[in-house]
């Protein structure tokens, strides 16, 4: 049998006990996990192609629970603007956004997460089929949910084409082992109840995932206030579709009652700390989701709202704003958000029977943090120096569905210099729209 | 004539128009700025020692105006806990910290923050003449303050013997072109009114800073509300001892008569927003000290309340977590941040005559960030790319003093590893007593 070892890492397991493994092995056959243990293994595997990580953090591969990987182009453009979103965004969009920008902006922002250790991402954007083609090709795990707004979009030029678009996309995607297809209404506020309701009858069909912004503005919650006297959750509560296959996005203006009725239909929700907090739009009560066992992933929204696209950048955030936020330091200790990061995450996706964790069985997504650069020492807990210490730049290794993507911080087979020329041919084009706006 | 051409580099001069040159050169002679201007330049120093930027960022070196950088050897550990500093901290440091401790844990320390960008540090902790030795040695610009506390210290068996060993400290470092020595009580809580008057005396009989935590605690706050019926600030002002040569780390429990007293005494104020969101500790009023043009830097706090060193990761979570206080996207722009970083330190440690912008005449503390790096591209807006998303691992090259101390993040002329190994070692002590505790 041929396979992959990887020794000499101190392993995270993640699994239900947190299990730590000091010098521990794993063995990977095809994109599977088909052993975890301690180097007494290594005999065992002697013939598998051998990576020693030397004393470094295995963990499992981090999911992206939240993102628009296309708007890289975007990212650092108006930056402190204030409803950048309605100004700058949605009109640059109209006028920017083709086939080509999505591919190119994808795979420049799959290089981005894969460098930052990211394995799986979920994303809502238009032309989700051409980063759904990107993904498959550069071997990322993606969940991808066409979007569906009510005014003509990029990728249709009738309101809610998306919910057209989005059910050609998710039939040719649909049991594909990398790529999970959805479909992503924007928001509440930018459909209507019958799109809402179509969108849910889609993801009812396909038994495939829906996506979307819920209770992320000011301007959404007193809306709902005012038309409905209902919070945007129970506003689409009301509507019947939330469910185990809804993943809302930011959710931070939420009552105990919302909180209620997520917890009960076992809604995923993706918390967005970066974005969330440049955004200046609150702190989602993460505390409260997690006590109540719901499935809590880490998203970094869009390069144009987040910046970086990856989820140790996330963590510190996390946890600082929610321990100032709570003044006790010792709320959501280190473990907790490297959980988020994780299981928590692949769990929001419904995916946390296939990743999420170092378990046999599991698929091979794996992620080595170096442990011998200047800010990672001394270690006395690992899940501190990964969430305190870390920046993406210590992420050594990655590994996907058993193969190995990035190898000594370097993207293995793919051209990088290529991919970012093409991005900055993009960038020159944005710059002249933008200066007319 | 000879000296350094840097070229082909975007110059964030942080002068008082914040002028931006775009493919700017600056040309250096011993530790001196001698020309900054753009690429005609390049033919009139063409016998100078040329650095080729590669279109990345010039910015001036970066100040961490508050630290306890020989705190190294602590970090990751315990970091969840609650009352750290006295459950930890104090117990850990009585058994543990000497000389050679501090000796080994700055020189790590300071190759973390040359290869994070940091040029100049303000630092106060016990045998501050070890820290300078090995700054010196370095050739890091540093202001030391040995500390003062009112128990038996690492540094002296008697209550306050930091007044003594501190005053031999500043004889011996006064007139260093590199270090300039200080005085650091501790905290209002950790000193009685005689040894801070003491303090205070040695800052004006030497003119050097006096450095101290302040309005940090909410058990500092409430003891001087309750025994003088006075904030901290207003106590330390009752004492006489607030001047231009104060430089108050933390500075968060202040209201606006504190801010009078402050501003009008022209006191400098080190931000410390990781390690102050981390410990739960609060947000300091930065907005109304910004308007009010006061002087204001920005630190990391010790490595075991703040983890890492750098400025850099600092940046992203200042204006973060200001914006999300504030409810306000538009607040604290990317510019200011930088601000803060760069001349605001220097400004906050008195040395904003010498350094914090890049300007003829000023010291070469310069740092180069690379933008090649996938998180950089775009780059629409050279002072939000840095903020919100570079790291530390983006900084290339660094010079001190009009040396280069580090070239292709690497370090010129330190044997990393081995101070790595020195770090390691006395990791195992820690962790055995730590144990125990």
């Amino acid at each position: 049998m041929s396979g992959i070892l990887i020794k000499n890492v101190n392993i995270l397991t993640m699994n239900e006990e947190k299990t730590i493994i000091p010098k521990g092995v794993v063995a990977i056959s095809g994109n599977i996990i088909l052993e975890v243990g301690d180097s007494t293994l290594e005999e065992k595997y002697k013939d598998f192609i051998t990576i020693d990580g030397e004393d470094g953090i295995l963990m499992p591969g981090m999911v992206n629970c939240h993102t628009h990987a296309a708007m890289v182009p975007f990212r650092s453009l108006a930056d402190d603007c204030g409803d950048r979103l309605r100004k700058y965004l949605f009109p640059l969009e109209q006028k920017l956004v083709d086939r080509e920008l999505v591919a190119i902006g994808a795979k420049y922002a799959l290089c981005e997460m894969l460098l930052g250790g990211v394995t799986t991402f979920c994303d809502m954007y238009y032309f989700e089929d051409e980063v759904a083609k990107v993904s498959k090709k550069m071997g990322v795990r993606a969940v991808l949910g066409e979007t569906v707004v009510n005014f003509p979009a990029p990728d249709s030029k009738k309101p809610y084409g998306g919910l057209c678009y989005g059910e050609e996309f998710i039939k040719s995607w649909m049991g594909d082992d990398l790529i999970t297809p959805a479909i992503a209404p924007h928001a509440p506020y930018s459909n209507d109840e019958i799109s809402l309701k179509k969108a849910h009858k889609l993801s009812k069909k396909y038994n495939i995932p829906m996506i979307m912004h819920v209770a992320e503005m000011d301007f959404e919650y007193l809306y709902y206030k005012e038309q409905y006297s209902l919070s945007p959750v129970k506003y689409l509560n009301s509507l019947g579709i939330l469910d185990e296959n809804f993943i809302g996005a930011h959710m931070i203006l939420l009552d105990e009652g919302d909180l209620d009725i997520l917890q009960s239909n076992g809604v995923g929700v993706s918390h967005n700390m970066g974005a969330n907090s440049k955004g200046a739009k609150g702190v989602a009560p993460v505390l409260e989701m997690y006590k109540r066992g719901m499935k809590i992933g880490l998203g970094t929204d869009g390069p144009m709202s987040g910046n970086t696209l990856d989820i140790i950048t996330q963590m510190a955030l996390v946890g600082k704003v929610h321990k100032l936020y709570n003044k006790d330091r010792t709320i959501l200790p280190a473990h907790e958000i490297v959980e988020m990061a994780t299981i928590g995450g692949a769990r929001a996706l419904n995916l946390g029977e296939k990743i999420g964790s170092i378990e046999v069985g599991k698929k091979a997504d794996l992620v080595l943090i170096e442990t011998t650069s200047v800010n990672m020492q001394p270690i006395y807990d690992y899940y501190s120096t990964i969430v305190y210490s870390a920046n993406p730049s210590n992420v050594h290794t990655v590994i996907v569905d058993g193969k190995i993507l990035v190898r000594d911080k370097q993207l293995i087979g793919i051209d990088f210099l290529n991919v970012k020329k093409e991005l900055l041919n993009l960038r020159d084009k944005v710059e002249t729209i933008a200066k007319e706006m």
